[in-house]
């Protein structure tokens, strides 16, 4: 079966057109591809498929086989891989989403697509639509005790629940420790991505994000745009701010309370996969 | 540039025939290619190159970039891509390595190599062929105190150095803690790969290698053939044993003093890699 390996600031991604698919169970190609030692291996798998809500669609799995609504990173990969094979013909398209429909608009150089800018949405800062156990109407600047120190974090939703926490210096902090400790905390009853974020000046922020379930990520996408939105909130930063992830660099750009992040999209290899 | 992915109960290799490579430097591109998230991904690089001295010749690289003189695991998908791919004629061929002349022979079914065997050479128990800093003969059945606690432990060199550890449940120990303390243990002046090794009954056996400067590993040819080799000299194995290794099984047969490996070599995708 005919796939191509894409990666967004080092988040990896096995793109399948399901034209090409000769399996039903996506789930089980899924974690067979991924698996980093006995297939191509990647952090998901996105299948290319028709859309009658939208230009195309982009179905998303994660690594374990289980299915994600949306995909910051991936769905940029995705837009490099349907606009250079010529499967959407321009550079604004729509894509359907479990999480909506996305408008990606792809940065093409040479014919080649270099930075792809996605909406990701408006961000929703009210309890009622955060899971958690706190009642206060917002959840920013709220002082929570975690392995006996007293920490300020930020809680609000761009594509799933993340929490920010500043911090002045990463080497100050046990990023695996406290990162699990919030993930983990009872205030948090369905868990949270925590984002450890340091400002370096009002353009620059530099984010670390613990995935829930996961662990340290090389870049996740909503968690820099939750990143950048809270530093522009609550440390004055602008409202286009450069995020640095431990993968490369993601854009975010906040316009009529819509959020836009760029970033770079970067094909790896394609071929046969042999599917057993 | 033409690449073929392939594991060996779990331990995955990126082959390229060297005259499909288009770069010189070969260290820089195992780091690349090899990286899980910003390449294809897998634990070794293999390059085939023409020899001199034999039917063909492996060149092998770890993912950090540093050649490996050796690597039983690669050499059996070496093997299959060699043979399959027509690069040698006949099942049974020689191959030039950094660690001398290897001679595997595959075995094929309906044009497909379905397992390889290869010969590992002999077993070196002497101690001035060990680096350590013991000055017995032998080291076998040897105390030595690791973090508080006396264990039993005989070392040899099958292509590198290995110490044999036995178990009777592999959760009665902590196999990360006990195979960092004795890989950095100061009688072992390079350090050692550390085999825990459960007897099941004379010809099964299961062992779980620590690998050094790696950790836990799915499968080391190598370490199966010497848990194998002293399993029979202290447990009364079988000379042909069957080794159960988290990524699959090995067969490990002993021959007036030579070592077989027997084993998979699976192939998982073929493709154009782009290096950048």
């Amino acid at each position: 079966m005919k796939f191509q390996k894409f990666h967004g600031t080092g988040n990896d991604f096995i793109i399948f057109n399901e034209s090409d698919l000769s399996i039903d169970d996506y789930s089980i190609l899924a974690k067979k591809v991924c698996d980093r030692h006995f297939g191509i291996g990647a952090d998901g798998m996105i299948i290319i498929s028709e859309s009658t809500k939208a230009d195309i669609r982009m179905k998303f799995y994660n690594a374990d086989g289980s299915i994600a609504s949306m995909c910051g990173n991936g769905i940029r990969c995705f837009s490099k891989f349907v606009y250079e094979n010529r499967l959407v013909d321009k550079k604004k398209f729509t894509v359907e989403t479990l999480a909506g429909i996305m408008k990606p608009e792809v940065i093409v150089e040479n014919n080649k697509v270099t930075f792809v800018k996605v909406n990701l949405g408006k961000a929703v800062f009210l309890s009622n639509e955060i899971p958690r156990s706190n009642n206060n109407k917002y959840f920013i600047n709220e002082e929570i005790n975690v392995e006996g120190t007293n920490l300020e974090i930020s809680s609000l939703v761009v594509g799933t629940i993340h929490t920010i926490l500043f911090v002045k210096d990463f080497s100050d902090i046990d990023i695996k420790k406290i990162g699990h400790a919030i993930e983990h905390n009872k205030i948090f009853p369905i868990k949270t991505n925590v984002n450890f974020c340091k400002v370096i000046d009002k353009e620059n922020i530099e984010v670390i994000t613990w995935e829930k379930g996961v662990g340290i990520t090389l870049a996740c996408g909503t968690g820099a745009a939750s990143s950048a939105v809270i530093s522009s909130m609550l440390k004055d930063c602008a409202n286009k701010i450069n995020v640095k992830v431990l993968g490369g660099n993601l854009i975010i750009e906040q316009k009529d309370e819509e959020i836009f992040m760029t970033g770079s999209a970067e094909f790896i290899c394609k071929g046969e996969y042999e599917f057993i």
